[in-house]
């Protein structure tokens, strides 16, 4: 019935775009935690762009492989909320997941085997009392809780289909020979602009002879590998290799999406050009 | 002397309108786990607006049900800090509050049995030295992480009578006939407008034949009883019954607060018309 | 090996300019957990300034007096990732230091005896995989969350020696006679400006029978001990004694640095005027 003891320090991960000045969180945490008490709870963010499914994906793709295994991510970005979208739990690559099933863990399942899938569907795991509007409280806190306590997704509801769940369109950009066509997956805090171009996917970022990436009007030529250089270079934009694993765009000491006016989701082309290669 | 084993995981839960970045909230952490080092601590809010005691009533009503028994709640938006305001603490149904006696904590003692209510002048549990602008820190913090560890009120300092405590006018409107005058007693994160009209109030508002909910020049007619819909009606205001349990506004995937240039405290008329009884 | 006994509730508290929107915080929440699960992770705040290290300097020198002994401060303000800056740990007065060697515990040494430090070199304590942008993640939080778990810190990497540390121009003003140069060093969440100013440096800040705060075209004279006051006295600017222990200005219920146009680093000058003493 538990597939670990009860009495653990499981981690519970919050992702959503709840905001924090409402109390949503506070509560979610309380149901958690009056559920599971042992567990250990994380908000990886609350600041999702509200109702951005494809925003939720990207962060929660970037975040997840740094949580240890068995760790319950508990992710609300549910513009759907009160409609005929299934709430479910998955297993992935050691991990769970819950949340509705509206694409927000596609990006995760682009990279990890999935292991099982359910529908919570049942009441025993839900509050007694389930609103048309608060799901992350309601239902998929709940389910959270008792997946940390170490119930097993079986309890939780009818097994799903692995084909029958929403998936986003794919995650990455394609190449073909030196063109990349891509886009501007995330702006952080700082204004650096990543896009959905891996690293993997450019070997030759820095060794080729030059390199241009564009969008809207601007041209983007400098490369570099790290964010310190001289002084008076501040207020250049350059192209970099992010932690994310993801090629980026940054302005040291400065907002690069400010100064160059980008928007998420943005259209760009990354040229790769190797004169010796010609 | 003590209320409960001083090793349990005894919840401290924050509410405060010090925002996050200052350090405030992570020092109040840091005082509370110094005294009581396995409690779990739970940040209901600390966006209220700055010296809304109303607002963090509100937010705190919405929230305290769903905490364990209990719980001690940490509320501070005291724009009479260091004044001749009486810092206190309460139990009530079942949990404790801590904070200034303003009035933050009238609308739990509108729903909840109060049981015990003292003053926070006991010495021995404030930090040793007190400031005249951070009660938070020096007065508010130790007092819930004593409590926390399972220190009795009574030790706190001079019990209080409940009828000296300060109170805010009620919260909830009243309903004369088909007409609800009313205040929009919350906007949260997505903009959406959260009236302090109780569902229970007006049980006929999705069986009435039409309603007209008014403020300004603004009249609302549709209701919904969950968010998601055809898209083609994105933009379109609408009613519904929001998980707080009132009545409330919203524009799926919009911002209502904006598109309707809603503000905190706005006065609203609800018009229930039943054609079938006339 | 261990200084302390490995299955403590040792507590990590971090300080960042990092924001709350990326996930970059929950990830390294994740990482000092996954080393250190009986840590207790306490937020100071992730809203300190972009790039502003004494910004960052500051808001910790207020915060960290009030944690036990043996939390581990997790700080990140480094403009210089991934160029030659050194990454560093240090232990200081009973409380232990890690983040980049670029004066942001400046101000923390300038209060409390510096008892070791060392480089953080040693790759058993750094994830597997160092990023050039991102050492929050690759190096600092798994430095931390060692330490924490009670590593000593010889075995993080080679000790450096006291002089070598980058160290930022002192923190706090100076008197002559009756004047005080001086400056803003922080604007919090209300709008309160606070000094560089001692409390300790004006004990005659009271007594004195006139006082005038200058800056830009500003001069403000009131002095309050605490902030309540008539509410007729609303929109006045005052100066006070912060609960951080230094001079301020603040509006009683309002915004003092929208109402008076101020600017963080903003120089200011403080007369203290004593007619007594002609």
């Amino acid at each position: 019935m538990y597939h670990t003891s009860s009495t653990q320090n499981s981690i519970v991960a919050f992702l959503t775009d709840f905001g924090l000045s409402d109390g949503y969180i506070g509560v979610m945490h309380a149901v958690v935690i009056g559920i599971a008490p042992h567990s250990h709870l994380i908000d990886i963010t609350h600041a999702i762009p509200p109702q951005q499914v494809a925003s939720g994906a990207w962060v929660l793709a970037t975040a997840y492989r740094y949580f240890p295994a068995g760790t319950v991510f508990l992710c609300v970005v549910d513009p759907g909320v009160g409609s005929m979208r299934r709430p479910i739990a998955l297993q992935a690559g050691g991990w769970y997941f819950v949340g509705p099933d509206n694409g927000l863990f596609s990006y995760v399942l682009g990279e990890q085997a999935l292991q099982a899938a359910v529908e919570l569907e049942n009441p025993a795991y839900r509050l007694a009392e389930v609103s048309s509007t608060f799901h992350g409280r309601d239902i998929f806190a709940p389910a959270a809780a008792h997946i940390a306590r170490g119930v097993v997704l079986e309890k939780l509801g009818p097994q799903l289909d692995a084909a029958s769940l929403v998936r986003l369109p794919a995650r990455t950009a394609r190449r073909q020979g030196r063109l990349v066509e891509a886009a501007i997956m995330h702006i952080d805090h700082f204004g650096n602009l990543i896009t959905n171009i891996p690293l993997q996917l450019v070997p030759d970022l820095f060794s080729a002879s030059a390199v241009t990436l564009t969008f809207d009007d601007v041209a983007i030529t400098e490369r570099r590998s790290f964010f310190a250089g001289p002084s008076h270079e501040d207020g250049k934009p350059f192209i970099y290799g992010d932690s994310s694993g993801y090629v980026a765009v940054a302005i040291r000491n400065g907002n690069a999406a400010r100064a160059l006016n980008a928007s998420l989701g943005a259209a760009i082309t990354l040229a790769i050009i190797d004169e010796v290669a010609r």
